[in-house]
């Protein structure tokens, strides 16, 4: 009657969800300021101001039909010359209208880029942990998410282990930093060793290997940590973006995608993600938004919210025993459970209302997710908990 | 290197692109006046002045994070509920919020259906003329469709050819009505006829054949047609409206499915709309813009520029000879080229710089597509240039 697929991904909740919607269910029980949900990434720094100042400016100077009418498929020309300045700008780049292709934000830009790419038997490759739906894109289009395993030590790459899930197969490789769900940032020692790694693989197998950076928490990144820009360091990179997180307009949908001129095949990889956009019926990004973010180009993401809350809650897990990294971009934390049975241990903290994602939907059981992109407050309220069942756990600060 | 498939559609231009990118750069040469583009159907009704009061409106009152912030994926369920009550207001359903599932306009609306229906093997039917993206949009489910040919006096369906085209395979019908290119209203006793054909059929099969209602141009009716509310003559319909035509907003992207609790299997195919949407990456529709149609649900769409338009080229083309069904609604005439071969004739109509799209696009040889949606000024000029296209061939006022 329907397509059992799409029925089972439609009726099918995600963990993430499901723990969510036990939060709201449960925030009526006891109300909602006893509920400490750790669950969800949706920003909870409000759009800066000069979000409001552009929409406001452009109704008032732009003629009606300049903001609403369709945009060609990539997106406002002019829209795209002033992103490209403002990417050359922070990175010394060159590019123009002509590398960019606008999309509706992070899920968008990513899964045009993988169904452009992928060919029957193509296999993407992702390092543990990472984000869950990245599987249903890459597997939509028919190619394989090969995973490799995590360095728990500092959510690095470990170079070993990633160059034997390379394969003759191997179509791409998804770069996410800064990483949800560990909140680290890879460094530029691991993108100098992972693309040195990528360009001896592209000339042993004869064809390119295109770097899929993902990378919606750029602007998200603490303590001086730089990002690096890939395609300074690898000409195969695709560069995903999002406005999502650093205009905080998740609701909205507006993103792009950056196809350098040096990609192998440029031309060939520009049309198919025009194609592949059209396939998936994003027709154009929101015209409106397409204007915003042009106006908004280079203003500067207020990521000091997240910073402090993520040491609050950094500081409070490790003060009673917990084992995580500090927290160095995007908003979440990703600590060692206290026993080894990751959904064991969060249905445990579900006790204290303490609302935990199982790192085993990110690919490394035995940890959790929490993000700290919530309230301050519960944050602060939530430590005494966590101080609790940890004592349960019989554990002392120090140590697990 | 890329998929095939995704780099032939983005880089294979349609003939209505070509036609369309023709103008622009002839429009540089002989001047922006003497090109007479009738190939796009971009409104050139400013979005009315509700919209812009709605957004401000809304930048006041509203928290910045109710606005921005993810919506579930249906879409806001206030806003879904507004909108169902608003339905029912017109006309007489018991829509709640739970029928609704908001989208990014009515390529996300009909592509999300289809991905949602569509099983390997299945067919789905439409009449020509029509929209030539149904095509792609089907094929990538891996569905087929299958085309009824025109009946070309009136752009009603010839129930008896329609009949031949239902097989075991038939997933759903496709009705566009008004409809893109023809600028036919289906009549009530069209949607019964077909409504008393498919019920036989269901029964016949032993399966439900579901109506897919696409139906952008609803709101764009002229001299008192109605257009008839499919769910209220058939109970298998699925109704995909879009707010481009009806509110300008084309480069918005925002539209919305009603899936009646009487379609058969609801709760699966509800489901199953959620799982297409999410692999076909429209996380929610923009969430300004369902705020936006909400408060505007019910507000009037002004078609009377379009009717003038219509009626204007369709005398015009009357006068000099063509033969062409008077326009009913959308903002297109399809009227009846004067050489058999359409490709040849809009050749011709080039010569004059009036920009035509031949019929076998829309799946009907011999007819040719005028979107009036253009500047008044500019169809009164092009009269004079139809006359003489007309004389080329020797046709006279009064008849072909």
């Amino acid at each position: 009657m329907v397509n059992e697929k799409m029925y089972e991904l439609g009726s099918k909740k995600s963990t993430i969800r499901e723990i969510f919607e036990y939060g709201r269910k449960r925030a009526q029980e006891v109300g909602e300021e006893n509920i400490y949900d750790f669950s969800l990434g949706n920003p909870n720094v409000p759009a800066p101001s000069y979000i409001k100042e552009a929409v406001l400016d452009i109704f008032d100077t732009v003629p009606t039909q300049k903001i609403h009418s369709y945009t060609v498929a990539p997106g406002n020309p002019e829209v795209r010359e002033i992103l490209a300045k403002d990417i050359n700008r922070r990175f010394g780049t060159h590019f123009t209208k002509d590398n960019l292709f606008m999309t509706a934000g992070a899920a968008a830009s990513i899964s045009i880029t993988f169904k452009a790419l992928a060919e029957p038997g193509d296999e993407f490759v992702i390092v543990a942990p990472f984000f869950p739906e990245y599987r249903p894109f890459v597997e939509a289009t028919g190619a394989r998410l090969v995973v490799v395993p995590a360095q728990v030590e500092d959510f690095q790459i470990n170079m070993d282990l990633f160059e034997r899930a390379l394969t003759r197969h191997t179509k791409g490789v998804i770069v996410n930093s800064p990483n949800n769900p560990s909140g680290a940032i890879y460094s530029e020692e691991t993108i100098r060793a992972l693309s040195a790694l990528l360009l001896r693989k592209e000339k042993e197998y004869g064809h390119p290997i295109y770097i899929i950076s993902d990378e919606p928490y750029r602007e998200i990144a603490y303590h001086g940590y730089e990002v690096p820009y890939i395609p300074l360091y690898y000409k195969d990179t695709i560069v995903c973006y999002s406005y999502s997180k650093s205009f905080s307009l998740p609701g909205e949908r507006i993103g792009y995608i950056v196809i350098p001129s040096e990609v192998t095949g440029f031309e060939k990889v520009y049309s198919a993600i025009c194609g592949a956009a059209r396939v998936l019926t994003h027709v154009n990004a929101p015209s409106l938004w397409q204007l915003v973010v042009a106006r908004c180009a280079g203003k500067p993401t207020d990521a000091e919210p997240y910073r402090i809350n993520g040491e609050l809650l950094y500081q409070g897990l490790i003060g009673v025993g917990f084992t995580c990294l500090r927290p160095q971009g995007a908003f979440y934390l990703f600590p060692k459970c206290l026993e080894e049975d990751d959904h064991a241990f969060c249905k445990r903290a579900m006790k204290y209302d303490l609302l935990l994602v199982p790192g085993t939907d990110f690919g490394v059981p035995g940890y959790f997710r929490a993000s700290y992109c919530i309230n301050r407050d519960t944050i602060k309220r939530s430590l005494p908990l966590f101080r609790k069942l940890a004592e349960e756990y019989g554990v002392k600060p120090g140590g697990v």
